[in-house]
């Protein structure tokens, strides 16, 4: 299969990839060269024309790529041709945020839970859904088909809910509190961390470097 | 100057550094080896000794690294050893997850305005800040001291809004919206995308992974 040499840096980038061709598809785009592509992206053709190979003889001489064989073949890849059930941990309005990220439906990504300790957020309804006792998560795992997980709560609760996850059958834990989940599990649960403190810091550092840059 | 030559890839990494030498301090740990950063970290330690060679004569051999001092050199390479102002532009829950988060104001950024177009966000307080009509964005740049905006609007209004922030004097854009504003302004505005649903896609991909390789 050709899915299985697919490189953790291709992997990286393929979520840009698709959402450019998502684009293309919503002007009216039916082909694409390598070229114009590495225009709009600011990537090389060389490095486009790399990673775009691992999926087959799409991209034609002469010809460039067609945009909608492309978007669904790498939608395949990331996953995006079936429905995928999600739950929320944290019901805060980070987690509100996610839940409300109408974006993610039109991946195939399903908010089916969300779950919190604070009963002033218990029963809140969030679109489709409404905020539940963090209590009741493990029932709720048994009883749904759900290998993914949201955790939008403080860092000192974050490992033992992940836990909880894990041992419920969450396979899959996108993870905003800030540790390293990654570093708790073996390497069959998939983990990706969003550290947004992180972000900003790496944000001002650059900010300041201009700055310092300036000067000199 | 030392700052002028840390490379991307070292500044990519500084601020996890710094959330560990925080995690230490706040345990009372004084000094560490890079073997036992290493291990916290999961990082080699030739790779941690590499990095943090950038600030001096902190690591003394059989001594380690001065917490304290090592978390305040790289605090002012980040930028945080000083008081940031930032704006939010979009009101809705993940602006206000943002304005909300009082690690970024531990490390320094201080929210001192949020706005929206939308009349049923406008007016409402958020912590200090009440949120603001858009329109009144270019006259507060104007008589406030900031440089930092985050955005958290859909992508069709972001190319508009980044110009005006970037005509009104915000040097550092950090951007949530779907768009890559890097592509649009000189090297001097510096941009930090975070694209939540490209990092969702990477879970999904990996988790898919997992499955063909279980299969296989």
């Amino acid at each position: 299969m050709i899915q299985k040499e697919i490189s953790s840096a291709v992997i990286e980038r393929l979520p840009r990839y698709y959402r450019y061709l998502d684009e293309l598809l919503e002007e009216g785009v039916e082909r694409i060269s390598s070229a114009e592509l590495s225009r709009r992206m600011s990537v090389t053709a060389s490095q486009i024309r790399q990673d775009l190979n691992h999926f087959g003889g799409f991209g034609q001489q002469g010809y460039g790529y067609n945009v909608q064989s492309l978007y669904n073949e790498i939608g395949k890849i990331l996953g995006l041709d079936r429905a995928q059930n999600m739950v929320i941990v944290g019901g805060g309005r980070l987690g509100q945020a996610l839940a409300n990220y109408v974006r993610f439906e039109k991946r195939g990504f399903r908010v089916i839970g969300i779950f919190d300790r604070n009963p002033n957020l218990v029963g809140m309804w969030v679109r489709q859904c409404q905020i539940q006792y963090v209590g009741q998560l493990a029932d709720f795992l048994k009883s749904h088909e759900v290998e993914i997980a949201a955790l939008t709560i403080p860092r000192d609760e974050a490992e033992e809910v992940a836990r909880l996850l894990v041992d419920n059958g969450i396979r899959a834990i996108w993870n905003f509190a800030h540790v390293d989940l990654n570093l708790l599990f073996p390497e069959d649960i998939v983990i990706e961390n969003v550290h947004l403190s992180e972000s900003l810091m790496r944000l001002s550092c650059k900010l300041n470097r201009e700055r310092w840059q300036a000067d000199g």
